[in-house]
Parts: structure tokens; C-alpha cells; sequence
């Protein structure tokens, strides 16, 4: 049924060896375009608007300057370590990308295979493809679920306790999308779910993401008919409130926001503007 | 006789799908340069001098920096708003424009009516081909009227009447022309008032446009002829005087300037270098 | 004997009509570089050393922005202006520019027509081809004499006497040049004083501006034989003091030089980087 | 032995009269990037990770305007110095350069004879191909060492006495590797050690620089095996208290570090990032 991917599983194992030379990030990025294509690249490529954002983002990390001390005694460097509870041996923290069975016949199985492989946390979408459970049970590492609140509030509880019972170690709670970023090449592209995929965390009414009328893309108009665009720091206290599980804020901008999330309940917060998307 | 539009006006039906296609701003300005052509381009895509300016207000845009509060209870967003006493349900005002004639057979009719449609206000051009009268009556909502002040006083008086009588909902005095910028392009195109175009709104004897002798272009040199350079805020004063439509002041770039627009009975200021032009 | 321009006349007449076309400063540039070449154009075009300050001279224009008043009443606008008892109709003074003779058969005698032509006043260099009292004898307005200073003292103030004597209004002191410039063009093309042009307002035993051996360009090595790099604050008091005309002092940076200026007897100072050369 | 350089030898014999023409740093980079090749060209041209600090530096001095003060009196110009008791007569220090072998099948033997002839200091790298006897033997002026420190501090301690017996002015401590850069031109390149090649100034056992396994270049791989990586301020004192050598530290960023440094008996301080690498 998730077969949307199965071509470039394929030309990802002929090139097997080509992937041997991938150095850097901008390597992967580079090797990525060559295999997604047309609107599915332009996803996960694109951002928001004019990309103003997606550009700077990158921009600004060659605008901090690092002015090391020297002679600190490097020899014995400790990558270990644990956040809100969760252990890493890689201190970097995968984060959660929707919908992989576009670039997988085995939807986000591969990568949550690579990534506690590697010693990372991975964070996995509400907008998987492949269910929460099958993701834990390959897992050789934590698995954090990243959540967007629907409006059908119940359903939404029903979720999080699906969360906790699977065994995910903690709950990511996106704040900046109370509606989707506009992908203008999204629209451009008329970009919604593909055939043959559908998103198993969703309740059975909205999983397929099915298309809406509008000017925006199909996909933005399912997500933003599906979403609760209407969270107040009150709901924050409510979602940390009936869960156990350590809850980040995704998507916080500003010191004052930082303090609310705390106020709140929230474990810890998570500094992002949504990939300037 | 207003007919120079004309061709254009066949160009915008017959690509009428491709504008299905505009997704952002920057679309419909490549989509014009497709449509216009040399010195009618250039007169709307140009700015003063080494247009230093003109590339510097896009730019500066993409200088500002957005650092949003999170979980605000953005669901219901009001975009309806009123502006010294005019309606509008998008809170965008469309800036007066010159010579809608050059760009179709209609002038200013297609443009109000869009403007209005989508809940905008339409500022009208003191240099419009089309009347005042004749805007209006096509209009949907509130229309605006930009005024340059004549050296002859009693027509600048006699004008603000008509306007007042039309049915314009407000005033906009520009304040950044008592010369009209040196335009480069327009300079080497020797733009004038293209052949069987007029501006109803001018007096009778100035509305020509006509050219005149000198080193910058002829549509420069009628409007240097025809508008008083001189203004000062006792000049504000005097037209907040003789009206009782609100006046809003357009093209200060100082808060002192803002201030000195209050005293002299200002509703309202547009802050705004002309376009960098 | 100052055949050198002469080919370079004739274009500028064949092309009289496409410098109509000329708008702004950048079309006389790029047309001056149509017309003059190799070397010659070089010696005018280039900067010293990586050019970083001459490409800067030019960006820091664009960095500055002006925030004007508005309504001020600018519709009486007066460009006359007196500079240390020179009047001007035209506020821009015309910086000395050496060896005209490489553009023109008659040396510096079209510019200082234009210049004054124009009301503006013109600098004359040092380095002339034309002798100061044939420049002069040309002028309709204020003519300024650029000055170095020799080794030869005695030299240097029979140039002032003479300078005087003629009738120029003024002197400019260069300040920046105790060297000159590393002009790495110059040093790839060997210039030199182009065969049959000399400068006859240098002692006749160096006028010649004759080549020296070394890894600088001749001209550079003709120049650093002949001036006196040794100025002092106190040689500029020496140089008010042997002469009634005003001094100005040409290539200051910095605000604490320019008080010093001021108590070494000069009118006035020039902010300068010789053009980033 | 050392036969990798004698092509690259050869080649600058041949293009001797192009030399002529090498005017600046850039020029003399280009002719460096036409002469060397591939992963030698590589090793001295690329910088670490994205290469973002190496363009800075670059850059970074572009950004330095300088205001100088006009009228001081310069026409003596000594550039005569005297730094930790060694003299130069041209004051720019060759900063030490690895393995010059693959660039020369003299190795460092050409460049201590231009540095020391053009008066200033060279600094002899511990990866040199030459041993550091045969260097001062041609040596003209002062030749100082960069040193790393070994795993092995014997080996350490034996070094530095071998360097003041051979007659070393100066000893340059590297802050700023405890473990080498990642120079990802490096790891494209598989770079290591050519053939031929070895490091006469370093011990028996490691003198060969060995590739590792790993995912870094195999040089870096080698380098990392060796050095000691766990210096510390105690370790700089340590080494100030075993020699009479004057020692400065290379590699500092921060003024504080500066300050540890003199407590630790330093002679002094290099600014540097490594050059980017």
C-alpha cells in the first residue's frame, strides 16, 4: 500500500556507492535533490513565502563567530548526553519530518532505524506514515512524538495516550503552526497527499488529508481544516496536564515565550521557526 | 479616444490562464514587464537617479526581523478594519498611480473596480485619465483621492471641491514632490503623455501635459510646470481648512515631520519615499 | 609637441551625438572608457593596491540615506555659493586630475573652459601639460592650483610666486600623497609620461618626469625622486606663511588633522582618499 | 629521496618570466594554483568544514578602514624590527607551512633561503621534510620552530633541546589543535603523506605518518594519533621552564588567553585561527 517510495529505495541502493563521498549536510542536500523529484523535493526544499527565512537560516550560521579558549584540556570529549530523560550518544536530536513514505516504500522505518543507530533521539511526526507503534518497535533508541492538537479535542487526548502507551519518552508540541506556513511552491505545484499514502495517527475522519477548495495548496488546506488554530498558553497547562511525559514547546522565538512555556508545564523549549517554512 | 490601452487589454484576456499562475507579488511584476513595454515599463518600473533607492526598499524588507508570541488564540483573525473613516475588508490601501490609460483602453475603471471589490480602498491619481466622477461611479467602496497642489491656487481650491462633491472619502497630500524625481529611464526615453491621452482631473490648460524644453523628460518638465513647488505647513493648514474630508499627509519619512502634520490638522500620514522614485 | 590627445579629439567629436545620451556620471564613465585605452585608461580607472578603497569610495554613497523635511518651500532653489572668496554657480568644484594631455591635443585647456563654462571651479594639478598661465588665460571663472611640494624648496615657493603671479584664486595642498600610491596597474603596465608630453610647471631639471629603475611603475618612481615626503605641520605653517592666497589642505581623514589644519593657517580642508589611489 | 617537488621544480623554472609579472599575494596564490595540483593544491588551498572562516579572513580585511594622520614627518621609513631578540629587516614573519617537500624536491630549503634573504624570520613547522639542522645550515637570518606537542613527552622534551642545539631563534607553541581541523577537501581526497616523503623532525616511530582507519583523511587520522591532545595551561608552563628559548603561543583568539599566556611565561602571543584550517 506505501509504495510511493519504493523507485527511490531502489536508486538509493544503486547508488550506494556514491553516497560513500557525502562529507557534509550540504553534500546530502545536494544528493537529495538528485533523487526526489518535482513536487515531492519541492516539500521538503521549499519554505514559506518568498524563503526570505529558509535563506537566512542558513545565512546566519556563518554570521557567529566562535572565539574559542585554548589549552583546556580537549583530550577526553564526552558526546553523552540526556535530555528530559531521553540518553544520546550523538547530541544532536533528529527532528520530526512529515510524511517519509514519499521518499520510502517503509515510510519512516528507515530513518528511525538510522537515527537511534547513530545514538540520536528521533522525533517523529504526527504526519507519519507509518504508525507510531511499528516505529517504536524498530527503534534502538528513544523516540519522541511530535504533536499538533486537532481540533476534535478528545481525539487529541485519545492520541496522547496512544503516545504513552507505545512508548515514546516525550511530546514535542508545535507552537508555531496554528496555520501552515504558505509553500508558495506547494501551491504552485498543487501539492497534497500522494496516492496510496495515508497518516495513521490521524483519526480515521481526517487521516487521509483529503483535499479542500481554496487558493492555497490542497495539502495546507487539509492540515489547517484539521488543526485546532486557536491554543492559548491554557492549553499548554491542559496538555501537560494529562500527560506524564515530558513536554517541549517546537517553535518558540522569544525569552518571554520561554518563561510562559515553563509557567505552563512545558520540560523544556525548542528554538525554530519551523525551517523558515 | 482613450485607446492606447487597448492591445494591452487583448494580452491580458488572452493570457488569461497564465495568470491563473500568479501565486505572489513578484509574479504579477514579471507578468507586467511581459505585458508593458519600454517606455511604458519603464515609467512604472523605475525610480530617481541610480534608482539606489528603489532596489533598497524591496531589500529592506528582507531586513526586518518578525519574532512572533506563540499561542495567542489566533483561530478567528479579523482583517477588517477602518481608516479615518473609510471601510475596508482587506487591509491593504492601493497607492495612487498615474496614467492607467497607458496600460488599458478603460484607465482607471478595471483597477477600482478590483481594488473595491476585494474590500481595498483605491486611491485615485490627481493624474488619472479617467474623472474623478467616473471612478466613483464604478466604484464598490471608499475611494481616495491623491492631490498635488497647482500653482494656481483657485483650481487646487476648485478641485478639492469636486473631489469633496464626487464622493471621495479622504485626502492624500503628497508631500515628497514639490519637483518631480529625476527619473533616468524616462530622461533617455524622452517620456511624455503618450498621443491621445489626457487628465481630466488638471485644469483645462494644464492638462495636456504638454512638453516643454530642458534636459529631463517632458512629462518631468509639464508636471515641474504645472505643480507649486513651494508648499510649506502653512499650506497643510490652509487645505485642512477648506475641507471637510480627513487630509492625510504622503511621503514624510520623519517623526518630527509627523508631529508637524498633526499641527496643521493632518488625519493621518503615509510614511513612503514615493517608490524610490 | 602635444600630439598624444589628438586621436582621442577625433573620436570624441565623430561621437558627439551618442554623448548626448550621456544622463548621469556612470554613462561618462563607461563612455570614457570606450574612448581612452590600455594604460592611459588604467593610470585614470585604477586604485591603489587591491582597489578595496576605490570600489568602497563609491558603495559608501549607497549607504547613506537621507531622511529629508518636507514642505519646507524649496520652490526658489539657489546653487550660487562662494568657497574662500571663490564663486561658484554651480556647486561642485572639478578635483585636479594630471596629465590631460593624454586625452586631449590641448591638455587641460577643454576642461578648464568647460569647468568654468559651467560655473564650477577648476583645480589645476601640479602635473599639467598645460603651463598654469595658458590655463588661466582660457578661464571664465575661478581657477585653484593643486600643489606638492618639491624637495627643491626654493622651487616650491617660485611655484607659489608663479601660481600667485598668474592669477589662480587659491591653493590646494595635497596632504595624502608623501608616497604615492602603489597603483598596481600601473606597476603590470610600465607606466610612464607617454613620449612628447612634459609638465611645464616643474623645474626643468625634472620635469621630464623621467623613468627610475625599480619595481614601481616609472611614473611612481618619477614622482617619489621629485616631491619631499617629509612634510610636517609645521612646513604647511611655512607654506601659509609665504603666500596671501587661501590654502586648503586636500586628502585629510580625520577631525583631529583638520583642527591642526587650521592652526597651521589653512582656510579650509578636503576630505579626501585621492580617490582610493 | 624527497623526489615528489622536482616536476613542480622544474616548472617554475620554465616559467620563470611569468614570475615577473606576479604583483600581489592574489597573483602570486593564482600562479600557485597553476602550478600545484590536486590534493597538494587541496592541502594548502582549502580550509576546514564549510570553508566559511577561511573566506572571512580573507574578507575580514576588507573590512579594516584605516584613518591614517596626515603631515607626521615620514619621509624616513625604517621597517628594521627586532622581535624576541631575533632581527628582521622586512617586518612579515613566513608563518610555518607543513611539508613543503610537495612542493620542492629541495623541501624547505628554497623557502628558508627567499625568507631569510628578503630579511625577515622564517618559522620552520615540525612537519617539515627537511630536518631542522640541514635548514639552519642555509638560513641567512633567524629560523624559528613550530612546535606540537607529542603523545611521547619525552620525545617532546628531546625536540625542543634538539632545536636549540641546532640553533633555533624562537619557539612557536600551536594552541589551537589539539586535534587537526577537518579539512573536507582532505577527506575527498583520501589525502595522506605521498610516497618518498617523511618528517625527519619528528620520532622514529611516527615519523612516517601512518594512515588510520577512520573517517577522516588518513593525514589527519595520523597527525590526531600523535599529538598530545590534552594540553592545558600547566603543560605551556612546563614547557617555558625546560628551555631559554623565548616561546610564543600561536593560535589565540581571546585576550584573556592572552593573559594566561604571559602567566605561563610566554614571550609573547600570534593571533590566528590556523589560517582557517
Amino acid at each position: 500500500m506505501r509504495c510511493v517510495g519504493a523507485a527511490l529505495d531502489r536508486r538509493w541502493r544503486r547508488d550506494y556507492r556514491a553516497c560513500m563521498s557525502l562529507v557534509n549536510l550540504a553534500d546530502y542536500e545536494a544528493r537529495a535533490r538528485e533523487l526526489a523529484e518535482g513536487s515531492t523535493l519541492d516539500y521538503y526544499d521549499g519554505g514559506s513565502n518568498d524563503e526570505i527565512t529558509l535563506r537566512d537560516n542558513m545565512a546566519a550560521f556563518g554570521r557567529i563567530n566562535v572565539y574559542p579558549r585554548m589549552f583546556r584540556g580537549v583530550g577526553t570529549r564526552d558526546k553523552n548526553t540526556t535530555v528530559v530523560g531521553s540518553s544520546a550518544t550523538w547530541p544532536v536530536i533528529i527532528a520530526p519530518v512529515a510524511l517519509l513514505g514519499m521518499l520510502s516504500a517503509d515510510g519512516e522505518v528507515p530513518a528511525v532505524r538510522a537515527a537511534t543507530a547513530a545514538g540520536s533521539i528521533f522525533v517523529l511526526s504526527t504526519l507519519s506514515v507509518t504508525p507510531i507503534e511499528e516505529v517504536i518497535a524498530v527503534a534502538t533508541g528513544p523516540v519522541w512524538f511530535q504533536l499538533y492538537v486537532y481540533k476534535d479535542r478528545a481525539a487529541s487526548e485519545a492520541l496522547v495516550k496512544r503516545v504513552e502507551e507505545a512508548g515514546c519518552s516525550a511530546l514535542e508540541l508545535t507552537a508555531d503552526t496554528p496555520i501552515l506556513g504558505r509553500r508558495e511552491r506547494d501551491v504552485r505545484n498543487g501539492f497534497g497527499l500522494p496516492e496510496g499514502l495515508w497518516t495513521p495517527n490521524l483519526t480515521a475522519e481526517s487521516g487521509s488529508l483529503a483535499p479542500h477548495a481554496g487558493s492555497d495548496s490542497p495539502f495546507k488546506a487539509a492540515i489547517d481544516a484539521l488543526f485546532y488554530p486557536d491554543l492559548t498558553w491554557d492549553d499548554v497547562a491542559w496538555l501537560t496536564s494529562i500527560t506524564n511525559l515530558p513536554v517541549l514547546i517546537k517553535g518558540l522565538l522569544r525569552a518571554d515565550d520561554a518563561a510562559r512555556a515553563v509557567d505552563a508545564g512545558a520540560a523544556g523549549v525548542i528554538v525554530s521557526n519551523h525551517g523558515g517554512r
